[in-house]
C-alpha cells in the first residue's frame, strides 16, 4: 500500500512498518501534547516520560541488571572507539580482537590512548571466521578486552562469549543488538549505533557496568565523552537525540508485542536459516564464511564470476530488492536481514536467487 | 486541525507545520525510494542527494563563502565546547567573552586545553547586556575569540559583530542561526545545535573557514572530533544524523519559499517588536535587559511578585501557551519566538498578557 521495497541495507536499515505508521500519525501532535516529539523540550514532562519509558523498555527487553547504566548518546560507534579507551583505561593496557573493519578501526583509535595489544585477528583469512577461545592472547592485567560482536561487512558473529578471566569484556553490538537475548552480565560494556536494529542514525546506546565508570579522567577528555557524567545526568547532560530515542521506544514496544527477544531470535533464526540453506543449495552462489561464525543479521554471498555478481545486483535492484551489493572490501552481495526485515522479504529473496540461478547457470 | 498549541520552548522548539506535514507524508516512502529517510543507507543515491541539497540550501540561504566548510555533526554545542579548542588552539591562547550560561560552559570546557582568558563578562550585571567593544580585553596573539551570539537563557544578543583585529571570531549561534542574515565572512567559525531554529535535536552545524582546519592535532583528539577529517569526508566519515539533516533541508526550503533570511528577519523583527512593546506598556511585567542587547528570539519578562509569575505560568499553560516558564537561573517567564513560531502565536500571547494584567493589577 505504500509501495515499500525490501531494503537489505547494512545500515541505516529497515524499521518496522507499525513503528513508522505510529511516528507518522503522531508527527504533528504526540500524546495530546499539541506538538511533535521533535518540538518538545527535552525537560518537559511528556518527553521525560518518553526517555524514561525507552530506558525501562530497553532494560526489560534486554534483561539489563540493575548495576548497569544505560546511556543514550551521540556520535555513533566511531565516537565510542575513542570514548572507551578514554574512560576505561586505568593501567593503560587493553586487548583488542580484530575480526573486521570496525573492530580494526576501534583498535586503531584506541592506540592514541594506551598500550593496545592485538589479542587475535583473522585478517589473513579475510575475516571469514571468529577466532576460537584458544587463539586469544589475552593479558590478565588488561583494563578490558574489546570485540565487535557481529561484523556487518564480513557477515560473521561471535557465536560464543569469550572467557576473559575477570577482565571486563567490551562489545560493539551495533549490528546485532536486540536480535536475540544476550547475557548482559557477561559484559563490562556494550555499545551500539542505533541505525541498524533500534532507531534512525544519530543515537548510540551504551550499557555499562557502573563500577567501571569514573569521573576523574585525564584532563583532555571532553565532558561530553565522560561516561560517568553522562550516566549521572541520565543522558540529559545536554539535549539528547530526542527523536531517535522516541523511535527506539516504539521499536522496543514492537519487540515486546512480538514476544520479546526470545521470539525475535526465533524469527531471525528462521530467516537466516532459510537464506543460508538457499545458498548451500546454490550451484552459483557461495557464502565464504566458517559455519560456526555465521552472522544471523548479515549474510554475504557471491558467485565466482564477478560479471554474474554485477548482473545479480542490477537485476535484484530492478526487481525491488535494494542494497544487496556487498561492501567493496568483500565484493559480491550482502543481505542484511535485521529485525525489521519481514520473513516474506527473505522468502522473496530466496525465490529470486533460485530464479536468477536457473537463468544463469 | 491538529490541536496544536503555541509552544514557546527554548529548545527543542517549534518546527514549521508545512515541514512536519511533509515529513509525515514521506514517512513510509520518501522520493519514491520505497522507504523512509530513517531507513536509507547514508551512502545511497537518494540520501546523497538529500545531504548535498541540505548543504547547498544552507550555503545559499546563509550566503556562505566558498572558502568555508559546512559540517553536519553530532553532540550538540556542548561537544563543540571541547572540539573548538582542540581544533583551533595553536599557540594555546584563546579569549572568551562570557555573556550567559552557555558561553560560561564553553569558557570552562576550553580551560582543559590551553591558556584561556576571560576577555569580558557581564556576570555582575546578571547578564542583562552584551559588553561594548571598548570593554573587550582581547589579546592580539590569541588563536581565536569565542562568543555566544544569542543568549537563550538571558534573552540577550550581540547586536554588533565585535572587532577582533584579525583574530578569528568563533560564535555559538545555536539560538539565532537562520533568524536573520549574518555576514559569515566576519567569522572564523560558526556553530549551532540545530534544535532551536533548524531541525530536531541530534544535529550540530559547524561552518568553518577552511584555513583554520588542520589534520595534525594533538594525539588525544578523537578522530570524530577532528574538524578537518569531518570536512574532508563531507560529514560522512561515519553515519551522520540522517533524519535531522533531512528535516534541516525541509526547513531551509521553507525559509527559501518565505523569501530567504531578509524576509525571515522582517517577520522575526515584527514578532519581537510586538512582544517588547507589549512589555514596555505593561505595568505588571518588565524585561530586565538593556535595550541595545535585546534578543529577537528569546524574550524574558517578569513581575516583581513571584506569586504573580507563578500564576501567569499556570494560567498561560492552561490557556494553551506552553513552556513560558523562565529558566531557573533567571526566574519569571521567557517566550522563545524562533522562526517557526507564527506571528499569530505572539499576537495571542500579547493579548493574553494584557488580559492577565487587567485581571491582576
Amino acid at each position: 500500500m505504500y509501495n515499500r521495497i525490501y531494503n537489505f541495507s547494512a545500515g541505516p536499515s529497515m524499521l518496522p512498518v507499525p513503528v513508522l505508521e505510529k511516528a507518522r500519525d503522531e508527527m504533528l501532535n504526540c500524546r495530546e501534547s499539541g506538538m511533535s516529539v521533535m518540538e518538545m523540550s527535552h525537560r518537559s514532562k511528556v518527553y521525560d516520560n518518553i526517555i524514561k519509558e525507552a530506558e525501562a523498555a530497553l532494560r526489560e527487553v534486554m534483561s539489563i541488571p540493575d548495576n548497569y547504566k544505560v546511556m543514550f548518546l551521540q556520535g555513533g560507534a566511531s565516537m565510542q572507539f575513542a570514548n572507551i579507551p578514554m574512560n576505561l583505561l586505568k593501567t593503560g593496557k587493553a586487548d583488542y580482537i580484530v575480526t573486521g573493519q570496525f573492530s580494526g578501526k576501534a583498535y586503531k583509535e584506541a592506540q592514541k590512548y594506551g598500550d593496545i595489544h592485538l589479542a587475535a585477528t583473522t585478517k589473513d583469512e579475510n575475516f571469514t571466521r571468529i577466532p576460537r577461545q584458544e587463539e586469544l592472547d589475552l593479558r590478565p592485567d588488561a583494563d578490558y578486552v574489546h570485540i565487535c560482536f557481529n561484523n556487518t561487512i564480513f557477515g560473521t558473529k561471535w557465536n560464543y562469549i569469550p572467557e576473559t578471566n575477570g577482565v571486563p569484556l567490551v562489545a560493539d553490538m551495533s549490528s546485532c543488538i536486540l536480535s536475540e537475548p544476550v547475557d548482559v552480565s557477561k559484559f563490562g560494556l556494550i555499545y551500539a549505533g542505533a541505525q541498524k536494529n533500534v532507531a534512525p542514525a544519530g543515537l548510540t546506546i551504551v550499557i555499562a557496568r557502573e563500577d567501571l565508570l569514573r569521573e576523574d579522567l585525564p584532563e583532555y577528555v571532553p565532558t561530553m565523552c565522560n561516561y560517568a557524567t553522562m550516566a549521572a545526568n541520565e543522558s540529559m547532560y545536554n539535549t539528547p537525540p530526542c527523536y531517535p530515542i522516541y523511535i527506539c521506544l516504539l521499536v522496543l514496544n514492537w519487540i515486546k508485542e512480538l514476544g520479546g527477544l526470545e521470539a525475535m531470535k526465533k524469527i531471525n533464526e528462521n530467516k537466516a536459516a532459510m537464506l543460508y540453506k538457499c545458498l548451500e543449495e546454490s550451484k552459483l552462489f557461495n557464502n565464504p564464511n566458517d559455519v560456526a561464525s555465521r552472522s544471523m543479521m548479515n549474510v554475504t554471498f557471491r558467485a565466482e564470476d564477478d560479471e554474474i555478481n554485477a548482473k545479480f545486483v542490477k537485476e535484484s535492484t530492478a526487481a525491488g530488492f535494494s542494497n544487496l551489493k556487498g561492501h567493496r572490501s568483500v565484493g559480491g552481495m550482502r543481505a542484511s536481514i535485521y529485525n525489521a526485515m519481514p520473513t516474506e522479504g527473505v522468502q522473496a529473496l530466496c525465490e529470486f536467487i533460485k530464479k536468477f540461478e536457473s537463468e544463469n547457470l
